[in-house]
């Protein structure tokens, strides 16, 4: 440790928590402050969540939307022709502000505004536009994004719902094959939606177009319009405030309008056209347009990691337990090692995924700002994978911290009016929906492997296994760079000797940490795409090849991910002015850091990049950051700016 | 790997699903199959916990237990004199199986039979036997176990409840002086307790004597009794079928005979009497006999993994997901080496933890049944070192494995139908309940330091830092047997080199695999008590030392019960006939070993025990284990033998 350029003070670190927030909050920061107000407004959904039955609380949650949508805060995605505030920043802002509070609610909003406007808007056209817009971002036509069926819930291109044209009454006569094909879980669908965006494999003068979307009305005035069967999912693990239901369709007929045609049309005289050839590539291009909803899930994960944190932390900070070992008095909890050790490390990553998040819903706003559609095609697919790893990293992140700070706080943490029941139930599916975690991970590890070849979203794995076989190995990680590591360690590290990097570099340096990292990812994609191409030219089928290297791909798009969260933190810091405040994020950056390597100490042993010495002075150097953390970790808490009224703790935290 | 002891054929393995089932089961086989009887019975309740309102649902769960009293699958505990099964064994095989159904039941039964039946019985003498034994056990009088207090969670030696004599009436008072000390989460209170155990600082003639536990009459007639106050504890996270509540006493007064006198009495002239005269031993020699407690919960933990294991195993086998590269097909999700990953190793713990289990259950049998209370000091004091361990690596291991098992079937997953709900939100208190699982661990580790010395559970932290500080660290050394390990190293290994073990030694030898372990073990005990020798000699204050040691200490707790758990399954295969049973529990038996061993491979290089090679062959290994034990999981999984009715879970697995 002789190159320590961020070497912490041993002073007292005073933060600034209100300017630390405002920095946290960002440019929406009024955003922001306008979603708390609402959250505070109506704080009682909290309750309601516990006390109410079902049907009632469904209601509750409604009401609850259609009050936020009033006063704009809902609807800032949709363009401000129909009511909405056309800034999709600031729409990802509030909504990830609104995972600070209940989250049926904040599911309510994302399948009404998020999946079904942005379907609405994004896969339809003008007359779409002009005809719902309005009216869905008010809150007066409820919709839902009919995508998942029971039999294909990741393999969304397989779904099996019809839509066939009939060109003598130019409608689609939309049709649930077989109970399997039934659109399963979908929002808005059990109690209250009215329209749907029906996502069916497309027929036309006998010949299939692949999946397209297309509006269908399921309720009039209440009741399943005719040929559609609408069943309730039933009593869910949480979000019990989202009326999650199924629909089958008999034959339902809608006009040809209906179908959502920005990326394809019918013609009155049954003749298909799209500007997109390959059925897989269009598909996708619809699907990337949502991309929106990962992004939205992963910030909403994120902030709801941040009401978990802050409720233990600050109980730690006041719950004694067992004597101090000096004057009789018991010792306050995050006095303790192994309780700094639990919660520190949790709150380091959180600050990290935040400005990692802040980068992801920076570049949605870029890409998705270029109103003509004409955004650069590979920023959109390296955005894809951005928003996909980053939903996985923020999602796994909030179902650990969660669980990590409901035990921390104990018996008090069981109780319902202390949050955690709540936050645990209704954020465990978030691993799950816009995409399960490993899916995207995999999709992640696929635009590393074909260097973001521009079908890489729509490969499967074996036709992403088929791709890696089909070019020379050299090439794969030529384009993924991975030679150049070495280079650019020298290039990073002081004294710029490879050989040495690993005694010179000081253990806080960020480039050191970056450097590590890096390695990290671009050596685990170069094995990853030797093992394929070897075990293709040995003749092991895709379905095996992949199999077997499976948890490799997985653990690569992690490094990957990691990688790109350790710089986005580093980023933000340079742009810090000096001062206490860069001081106590340095700490979170450098507990950040360290605690990934840490967590993989044993690969960088396998791979010639830790010395067993230097491995246990990583560990040392956790702990003694998370004992100069200790003091400011409730500041850093603060600094979050959840309401108190929507900790819900009053017992643990007073 | 040239001594692999217990190479794996490569044949396929056929598994006797009964014979294996049996062999679970061991020799309370009759009174498992009897509990699973009454499950199925009683199976609408885990539709009810869904349904029902919250008093509604107490009240069903209470109508379930005193059903199920009735067959006398509840009473196993309680001599038959009054009506039980007299069979201490038999007891938690019963409440073990309980586990498999829902799990308020589980814990009203663990309340009324485990807690306050047990406390009757263990702290009380034969007047309080024949008083209320008869009624409890038939579920006539319902009682709760008072220790727990809002200010005083794991602390419980401190806790303030008093109980004054007063000699003038030849009465006890109960007082709670302030109202963080009122009891809280106690379950049977808030609804159908009429009786409370309660636990509270012993006052007579103006001394005290530490924490002793009274019979308090809390209701009457269905109404508060005079003096006491009972409160809800509310809404939880789960067991919503437990009527946990709080209760404040404002000077109740009952009788002097009210004392569960076992380990110390008061004559009516006011003398104070025991035979322990330590009061901190006193009170954990009464918290010792309530061990069963500990042991019942770890079981149950272990089972309740079991029923999620059994759902996404087997839906694994049905769900296809994905071309599979060659026929079109979708590809089984089990054939997904990522999803064997996340699966079959957690299966292969919980093998492990059934045998672990199984050795602490008869212990405590063993134990317990010499009902002249002789039983050897010290072995009481091994088996609540071990019962603690287990409680908790059997707890933890639950939180994970059922929240893996929910996200290995995804959306289905997230259906309360499905049964992952209710599992994971009724177990979550685990880790917490009968002893927050760090605390155990540091129990665990103080026993280590000690030697099991007699005081050693009566020690806080602090006063395991002075004791350890007190001694040479030869003499904690020696005692702990730590340099004796390289001796051991010696006779276990082929070749009987020291030197060479590490290249010697099959990856498969059970003999290497325990080694590790201890080695791990050893190493890291005699580190933590040279760590806190050092630390009071610089002189640290304790409370200082054992917050800087405290990760370790509980990674030395860990470590210990991990290699506990291994000989347990290692010894219980000894026993075994051969056979392709066996040859599939040695799949589960070395899956288990390499993954404890992988997850701390960073550890065995920081310390020397294995190279990289080698750290790099135990990941392919357990690959090769998780491939291996593929064909025959589904198996492994009926074996069980949990009702169908219990997995609820149709759509997921037909």
């Amino acid at each position: 440790m002789t190159a320590d350029s961020t070497a912490q003070p041993s002073r007292q670190v005073h933060v600034d928590v209100p300017a630390l927030t405002e920095l946290l909050d960002g440019q929406h920061g009024a955003v922001r402050e306008q979603v708390r107000t609402n959250l505070v407004k109506h704080a009682d959904v909290l309750v309601d969540a516990e006390t109410m039955d079902r049907d009632a609380f469904r209601d509750r949650v409604k009401d609850v939307v259609l009050a936020m949508a009033e006063t704009g805060a809902t609807g800032l995605g949709i363009p401000e022709a129909y009511g909405g505030g056309g800034n999709i920043g600031a729409s990802i802002a509030a909504f990830e502000t609104l995972a600070l509070g209940d989250l049926s609610v904040l599911t309510k909003v994302g399948v009404q505004f998020g999946l079904f406007g942005g379907a609405i808007l994004q896969l339809g056209t003008k007359p779409h536009h002009d005809r719902w817009l309005a009216d869905l971002t008010a809150g007066r036509v409820m919709g839902c994004f009919a995508m998942t069926e029971t039999g294909h819930g990741s393999n969304v291109a397989d779904i099996e719902t019809v839509a066939r044209f009939d060109v003598e009454t130019d409608e689609f006569v939309i049709t649930t094959p077989h109970d399997s094909a039934r659109k399963e879980y979908i929002g808005n669908a059990a109690r209250h939606g009215e329209l749907a965006v029906v996502f069916a494999q497309l027929e036309v003068s006998g010949e299939q177009h692949g999946v397209h979307a297309i509006v269908v009305p399921i309720r009039v005035d209440g009741e399943p319009a005719p040929g559609v069967r609408i069943a309730d999912s039933g009593h869910k693990l949480g979000l019990n405030g989202v009326d999650n239901g199924r629909l089958w369709f008999d034959d339902v007929r809608v006009p040809r309008e209906n179908l959502l045609n920005r990326f394809a049309s019918v013609s009155s005289d049954g003749v298909y056209s799209s500007e997109i050839e390959s059925q897989g590539r269009r598909f996708f291009t619809m699907l990337g347009t949502l991309i929106q909803g990962r992004v939205s899930v992963g910030g909403a994960a994120i902030n709801a990691s941040k009401v978990a944190l802050t409720v233990a932390v600050k109980y730690a900070d006041r719950r004694r337990q067992f004597e101090s070992g000096e004057e009789g008095t018991e010792q306050l909890l995050l006095d303790y090692g192994m309780h700094q050790r639990r919660l520190l490390p949790l709150l380091a990553k959180t600050y990290a995924l935040h400005f990692a998040q802040e980068v992801v819903a920076d570049q949605l706003h870029e890409v998705f700002s270029h109103t003509s559609g004409s955004a650069d095609d590979k920023a959109v697919r390296l955005l894809e994978s951005r928003a996909a790893g980053t939903k996985a990293i923020g999602t796994w992140h909030a179902t650990r911290t969660i669980q990590e700070c409901r035990e921390a706080c104990g018996g008090a943490g069981y109780m319902s009016a202390n949050r955690f029941a709540a936050l645990k139930a209704d954020t465990d599916v978030f691993t799950t929906f816009e995409g399960d975690n490993h899916v995207l991970y995999q999709l992640v590890a696929k635009g590393l492997l074909t260097d973001y070849s521009s079908g890489f979203s729509d490969m499967d794995q074996f036709g992403m296994v088929r791709f890696v076989a089909g070019v020379a190995v050299e090439t794969v990680l030529e384009k993924a760079a991975v030679h150049k590591l070495l280079e650019r360690i020298k290039d990073v590290l002081p004294g710029g000797n490879e050989d040495e990097w690993d005694q010179e570099a000081g253990l806080l340096d960020p480039n050191y940490q970056v450097a590590m990292l890096r390695f990290r990812e671009d050596h685990m994609l170069g094995g990853v795409a030797k093992r394929i191409k070897g075990g293709v030219d040995r003749g092991g089928n895709p379905g095996e090849v992949f199999s077997n290297v499976q948890d490799h791909v997985i653990a690569t798009a992690r490094a990957h991910v990691e990688r790109l969260v350790l710089e986005a933190f580093v980023s933000k810091l340079e742009t810090m002015p000096e001062g206490d405040n860069k001081v106590a994020l340095n700490l979170m950056c450098d507990l950040f850091a360290l605690s990934v390597i840490e967590g993989d100490r044993a690969w960088f042993m396998e791979h010639g990049r830790l010395t067993v010495q230097r491995s246990k002075a990583i560990t040392a150097e956790v702990n003694a950051l998370c004992r100069k953390v200790r003091p400011i970790a409730v500041d850093l808490v603060d600094a979050f700016g959840v309401p108190v009224e929507m900790l819900r703790a009053e017992e643990l935290i007073g």
